[in-house]
């Protein structure tokens, strides 16, 4: 078992084997937790959200459910859910373009910088940044199709097992948000066990 | 005034100058039309549905809402809606991966297919398939976040009519699907129009 602290408002990253399991704690409670998943093999089958959702029928993951590449193959199945069980899986990743379009000037922490900054670390060298699942966020859709982000309701240490189906690389942001309360009243860490 | 014909199970490309509109129309009835859309100045700027959703806090789609890259730039806006109103914005674009995971074997016409042929032909050489608009397609989530595909609700004649706010390449697919029923009983065919 090795652990890996994800300090506030940046993203680590950890490679897993088959079969091994990473858990991802909310350290403080209330605080996002950004994945991305690539295979190890190739570098262009990531965790797709779209494929997911397409093939589990949902637009929230739940325990049981495969993560799927692009090419329908489970990169890591949702394994146990020690949380309220609210995640989302249709926000973009915070960046610096969304932080503009919100008003924001200058410089920000965003999971879309810590993505790349841990992908380029493990070789993956990418324009693209994909989709990321959002653990612990909360933005639930009304039956209108309007959704609204609201503070992430998961407590002090909780947290949500994966299990990896093939080699893939996980890379885990503590997400940046502080213009929109979806973190509570501030950013804090999270924190990676693999097993 | 242009027009060009997107034939059943295939695609088209048409490049829009800003200000020019393009018309999509179901001809027959009953058929999805998955909508690409790449910034001509930038390749890497492509219509990006989690921005959009995540800009306009909604699933789907209406009328006067922007359709933006994934640097929050407009590309394409939602300027007249002449059908039921029912349109996704969460579906991957069919692929042959997808029709293999539903159990088909041997080759099938895909969207994901078609807009990587349409895009090679205006230059753009990416490995990168963008989740599509998908216009007519009825998708309907339930409140506990689950979905099932449902036939399109489109009269033959029905169209949405979008305007370029810059000069981008729109690809237009005929959706191939021909293992569920969204498009009804048979894949058919698109116009489209350029004023």
């Amino acid at each position: 078992m090795h652990t890996v602290e994800v300090a506030a408002q940046t993203g680590a990253v950890v490679t897993l084997s088959a079969g091994q399991r990473l858990r991802i704690i909310d350290v403080e409670g209330g605080q996002v937790a950004d994945l991305f998943a690539v295979s190890t093999d190739d570098h262009r089958q990531w965790l797709s959200t779209s494929a997911t959702r397409t093939a589990a029928r949902r637009l929230f993951p739940a325990v049981g459910e495969q993560f799927l590449s692009g090419d329908y193959q489970p990169l890591l199945t949702f394994e146990r859910d020690d949380s309220p069980g609210v995640h989302d899986m249709l926000a973009a990743p915070c960046s610096l373009a969304m932080y503009a379009a919100l008003g924001h000037v200058g410089p920000h922490a965003s999971c879309t910088a810590n993505f790349l900054s841990c992908a380029e670390r493990v070789g993956c060298r990418r324009a693209v940044v994909p989709d990321p699942v959002n653990f612990f966020q909360n933005m639930p859709a009304r039956a209108d199709g309007t959704f609204t982000p609201l503070p992430a309701p998961s407590a002090a240490g909780d947290s949500v097992t994966l299990r990896a189906e093939t080699e893939v690389h996980v890379i885990v942001a503590a997400c940046a948000m502080d213009l929109e309360a979806i973190n509570g009243t501030r950013c804090t860490a999270l924190q990676l066990r693999v097993h």
